[in-house]
């Protein structure tokens, strides 16, 4: 039994509201021997405010040590083992632009790449071809290459890079890359590990055969290499394990789509943290959770910028009067993982984390910050024990045994 | 998956070192009501040093309450579940007085005892023979013994004990032991459990039969029993798990054993703990990461002498600065389980652990001890995930996920 079968034997309903609020990247590190990390650095008089009130910790978004990308540290914190529920990488791709990937689809990440007159990579990015260019390929792609039985979807994404879905009923991934990760010779042709994957291997091939037929003439991009063919694992609801009527709130396509593969309703076309909190106040009475997804803290500490990080988490803070205007009953602050600017990436620190809520029990955290988290009553803990402790908070789990 | 089913799938390679100290024991207990306990009371300003600059916590060998051997615990240490990673007695024994013990063999531990003139026990260990009379016996055993097509190997340990190795394909190790538990009656056939086991039981016993021969007329140890049938697990290697060239500095042969199971190299024949850093100092150039084991801790906490213990942490803290002019890029210092004095014995209780590198995240320990270290920024964590923690602070590991 791990904990989700625990919440989906033992959840109730009530009237309770529950946010989540994500800031992307939000622990740091210090730049200087015995400064402050970016929250510690950062006035966050509203968070500051909240850790009084409530409780706080370390939240480890994997396992200590690992530093997770996107995927895995969003579906911990929505209380998914992601060492479980593992999401490939072309499955990631399409949902990170907003494609919905279904059941019957594989996924796959593709480059533009160039080939020469003997069909041999010259060049595996296509001169990072700008995505101006690119998307228009793309297009065509996704209107001409025709495949009998199939759906085959291509989706611009970036410079050289698409995403390409195959849709049928039983294809398998198993599938090897076909980019042979060296210039000077043809892509791979795609070989398959088991029977589905077999016919997916044969419908990538025909793609790829027509897909050069109609790329012949482009000067960079007349050939393209396939990577990390993936289908949808199969992932349970927010329904179902934790009998939630779930709202995701973000601004960029990956977030919304990992949100839907939990089975969240994507809610509002919002542009900015602002935009996010008014559709948040606007659908206050249509779901029992609320995810909010923050992204720039993430952004600048990917950037290295330690004071435009500090920046953003003020942003962040500003906004959080508005949150506790509407009393959610239980409200938790988090990051899907560590962004030092240090680092300029992701890292495998635990990530400073709080919890309100009338029944938590508060410690003696005055302040919302890395140092203070340490000694705080939600001690250090595995991201996925954070639904749990919300649903406890807001009086939906009932008591396990007699 | 597990940590190190991450590990293999995530490590790379750079030209980071990683140093772990070991101080066998570390972990203590006051000996009166207030009191320090041996790490609080001993004066180690280099460690002190070491837990101002890096991060601290306190590692649970096992499980919680779970007192560890010296084999789960650095398996622990090692980052291989020491739940998983079984190793019999019979394969720790031989491991410990330095046998390498091979995937053909069948390890046991064995006992010198006396038999009456009817064959039964009157004395389970050959009233505690001293090593100088039983040491020759076995390796007479050694010398006499022949079964045709298996190779045996007969080790002294020390006093009524010994280590038998049976060496030939195909032997199981479901035997059951030979030791009745009780005087008055014969050793026990040796009985097996599946067939491959009945060939060594059959081994088993032809030797029993040639042995009590040979030992005729001995008035002490003219009988023998056998405990522990073991075989030695498939233990990945360092270099698989971790991508690591990972060298064992120790002075005792069990401790150099439990490395050799993992992969490591044992260098060096040293006989002290400065000798020990004279040869991790000569090797520096040659691995990833050291192993170094210090005995002592554990060795006065084992006779329940305190002051003792005292004064042997302080010469581990002693050697630190020669460890630290090496400027190993991530450094840990821990034990492999807590011997306290007050106990005379290894204990549950977990152990203070420090961890120095560029990008760890520091918290508020300005000591290293049992007390400072529960404020510490590791928190409590189990042992196998120090490894992880390690390699993630040398860069050499890679995103879960994108």
């Amino acid at each position: 039994m791990d904990t989700q079968d625990l919440t989906r034997l033992l959840h109730v309903k009530n009237n309770t509201k529950i946010v989540m609020l994500v800031a992307d990247g939000l622990g740091g590190l210090p730049v200087e021997p015995g400064g402050p990390t970016e929250l510690e650095a950062a006035a966050t008089p509203n968070l500051d405010a909240l850790a009084a009130r409530g409780v706080s910790g370390l939240s480890i978004p994997i396992k200590p040590g690992i530093t997770p990308g996107s995927g895995p540290g969003h579906l911990g914190l929505f209380g998914y083992d992601p060492l479980k529920y593992v999401i490939g990488r072309g499955v990631l791709e399409a949902t990170g632009i907003g494609f919905h990937v279904g059941p019957d689809d594989v996924a796959l990440r593709c480059n533009f790449c160039t080939l020469d007159d003997q069909g041999r990579i010259t060049d595996r990015r296509a001169g990072r071809i700008p995505t101006e260019e690119s998307a228009p390929l793309a297009n065509m792609l996704n209107d001409k290459v025709k495949i009998p039985g199939i759906d085959v979807f291509v989706e611009p994404v970036k410079e050289h890079r698409f995403a390409v879905v195959f849709r049928a009923k039983g294809l398998g991934a198993a599938v090897d890359d076909t980019d042979p990760q060296k210039t000077g010779v043809p892509p791979l042709a795609p070989a398959a590990h088991d029977e589905p994957s077999r016919k997916t291997a044969k419908i990538a091939q025909e793609f790829y055969n027509q897909a050069v037929k109609l790329l012949a003439g482009q000067p960079k991009a007349n050939g393209l290499t396939m990577r990390g063919f993936a289908v949808k694992p199969h992932i349970p609801t927010y329904e179902e394990v934790y009998g939630l009527q779930a709202a995701a709130i973000a601004v960029y396509p990956m977030y919304k789509g990992l949100a839907k593969l939990v089975g969240m309703e994507i809610i509002g076309t919002p542009a900015t943290l602002e935009e996010e909190i008014d559709v948040l106040a606007g659908a206050w009475n249509d779901y029992d959770f609320f995810f909010v997804h923050f992204k720039y803290t993430d952004s600048r500490g990917e950037d290295g910028d330690f004071a435009a990080k500090v920046k953003m988490i003020e942003q962040f803070d500003a906004i959080v009067p508005r949150v506790t205007a509407l009393k959610p009953d239980v409200l938790v602050v988090t990051g899907d993982h560590s962004t030092p600017a240090a680092l300029a990436g992701h890292s495998w620190h635990p990530v400073p984390t709080l919890l309100v809520a009338d029944h938590c029990r508060p410690d003696g955290c005055t302040t919302f910050g890395e140092k203070a988290a340490i000694c705080g009553g939600l001690g250090q803990f595995e991201a996925v024990h954070l639904m749990p402790l919300a649903l406890a908070n807001a009086g939906r789990l009932e008591k396990f045994g007699a």
